[in-house]
């Protein structure tokens, strides 16, 4: 790793320091670096707030001149909720930028580069660019296809079973395995069930860590049907969760509900009466939620891959067989010719069980 | 890996090229060492031939005396096709012997060493004995459990499924997960099927490279149904072929089956007429098959796993999706509470395909 590299791995890891607070804006992180000595660095702390270079110059003040600054997203070229970074880039006097990668909001988009350049600052793209693009996948997402970046996970026995017949899952994947699913829960916006999950389990969705970022907790609940009872709309943090249905009929649940705290997500409803997955994921998108891990039950997990919508597939596999049970997907059947292909991109052992980390191909 | 190790591989690879002539025996191979050199080296090339020992001993003729002798597996100490190999060991005057591991055979187990150290010869037990077991596990399970040793191989989509709702399973997986398969099928003395599966695919059963060694294939066919035409019984490797049946009334195709060459194996059924899979093995391996590769399909792998014969399962996961399909497993229902455990041993990835190795927990 060389110096810049080294740079920018600070950057990194301050802009993530603004995990589940930016949404939808990205983590941004801005060092600045003088004589091989930082000077000035700041990050992106929430939704609205400072940009991460203008806090860095402040830091910086005069010595700022002739500095070079770090930062993992192209600084803004236009007028939002604050300055455009550029205009103070330049002002500061700062005379090399390095950049992980371009933003693709499209007002930016190569912008905030062209103005640096044509001010004479020498600028470098694409320092870390994977790390940089892995960072804020949801926030890409969400700029490009208007939803946010899913991440399926399901948890399966050897045979492909995700409960046996009379309904059980828990727990079919062993603690460690489930570690991993909390450290997922603290790394994506929202945490999302279908409803036939949320009545067999009454999941509380939370991260096993509740000092900072609790995610947004989503259930698609088609015609509104979720017992006040339940977790999700009774316990502390039920001003975290997002009830999306598509019900038009019950005035007088969806007003009690947003009485205790939760947020409704009407959407619009298919011929069946079902929720519009495309809809209601742009309209999650809007909500500011630009990442979604998604831990099934099979019917959800089969729409969404069925869609196209599943941006990764995180597939435990535990050293057990069941002979029948509940199938990992419902609600679809190919034949093996037109089966739907995936791409394994890691294979992991987490205590007893196996994870397939895959993709849509 | 020191010397004594060095010496002990070549052994096993000598072993190794006796594989498929010598069950129900074992594979061994001898090198006698004098001055850091082999002097005499053998290998027991098919059941009834000499043994390893007594070639190398031959081999080395009067040099062995005081030399040391490498075998990967314990001498033999009684009479059998051949005679003993302890008493040309002591008699040749070899001062040294190193053994991968004890002979489980009751016959000898142990006696062959006590007598190699009565005649004061240095002995020492167990240098590479993990691979000396793994060589001849077919062996050693065909002495202790007096049943062959049983690879399950199956190849399922990502959610459990190994064929296509129309049945269609060619091909889940890819060619490199194939080759594998064609490799596995050199390495063990028969390849299993159902009757279920030798109807729908028609089946060769055979390893990819025909110079050499061809396992049997084995297919249990419970009342006898299979077709003249079908190639098991019609292609040149037809005296390969073992048909297991149940079935009582069908004297005329046995008559049949036996003068194309095919070997039928009746054993008993039980109530509803199907083969009993204890009995079976049981005389499978008194045929000379120590170990098996069963390659489904969902009834044969779902009965093996229940009755808890499977000594290795080999569950290939293609990165393909197909909603419904044909499982992995039938015959059974366990509740989660209950389900058949097992252990992942190896994880691997053949091509776009993962392959998962596991045993019976």
């Amino acid at each position: 790793m060389d110096k810049h590299e080294k740079w920018m791995q600070q950057v990194l890891e301050l802009a993530e320091k603004g995990r589940g607070n930016t949404s939808p804006n990205p983590m941004v992180g801005a060092v600045i670096v003088k004589d091989d000595k930082i000077i000035g660095k700041s990050y992106h702390r929430k939704f609205g707030a400072a940009h991460a270079e203008r806090g860095a110059i402040g830091q910086a003040g005069e010595s700022a001149r002739g500095a070079t600054l770090y930062v993992n997203l192209e600084p803004c070229s236009h007028e939002g909720k604050t300055p455009p970074c550029v205009d103070q880039i330049i002002k500061a006097g700062i005379s090399e930028v390095y950049i992980g990668m371009i933003d693709p909001n499209p007002r930016v988009n190569g912008r905030g580069v062209q103005k640096l350049r044509e001010a004479g600052i020498n600028v470098h793209i694409g320092l870390l660019e994977k790390e940089a693009r892995q960072l804020n996948r949801g926030f890409i997402q969400y700029m490009s296809k208007n939803r946010p970046w899913i991440t399926l996970k399901m948890a399966q026995t050897a045979d492909g079973y995700i409960a046996d017949v009379s309904g059980k899952s828990q727990w079919i994947t062993s603690s460690e395995a489930r570690e991993y699913v909390m450290h997922q829960r603290k790394i994506h916006d929202g945490i999302m069930v279908g409803m036939g999950t949320v009545f067999k389990d009454d999941p509380g969705l939370l991260p096993a860590n509740l000092d900072g970022f609790v995610p947004y907790r989503i259930v698609l609940d088609d015609s509104l049907r979720i017992p006040y009872r339940l977790k999700l709309v009774s316990d502390e943090f039920r001003h975290r969760t997002v009830v999306v249905t598509a019900s038009n009929k019950k005035d007088q649940k969806i007003k009690q509900l947003t009485g205790l705290g939760i947020r409704i997500v009407h959407t619009v409803g298919d011929s069946f009466g079902w929720i519009d997955l495309t809809a209601a994921m742009k309209q999650l998108s809007e909500v500011g939620i630009t990442s979604i891990y998604c831990e099934g039950g099979s019917q959800l997990a089969g729409s969404l891959i069925q869609l196209g919508m599943v941006d990764e597939i995180q597939l435990f596999i535990a050293p057990k067989v069941l002979g029948e049970g509940i199938s990992t997907f419902s609600g679809f059947m190919k034949s093996l010719d037109s089966a739907i292909p995936l791409h394994w991109k890691e294979i992991k052992q987490l205590g007893p069980d196996i994870l397939l980390r895959g993709e849509l191909a």
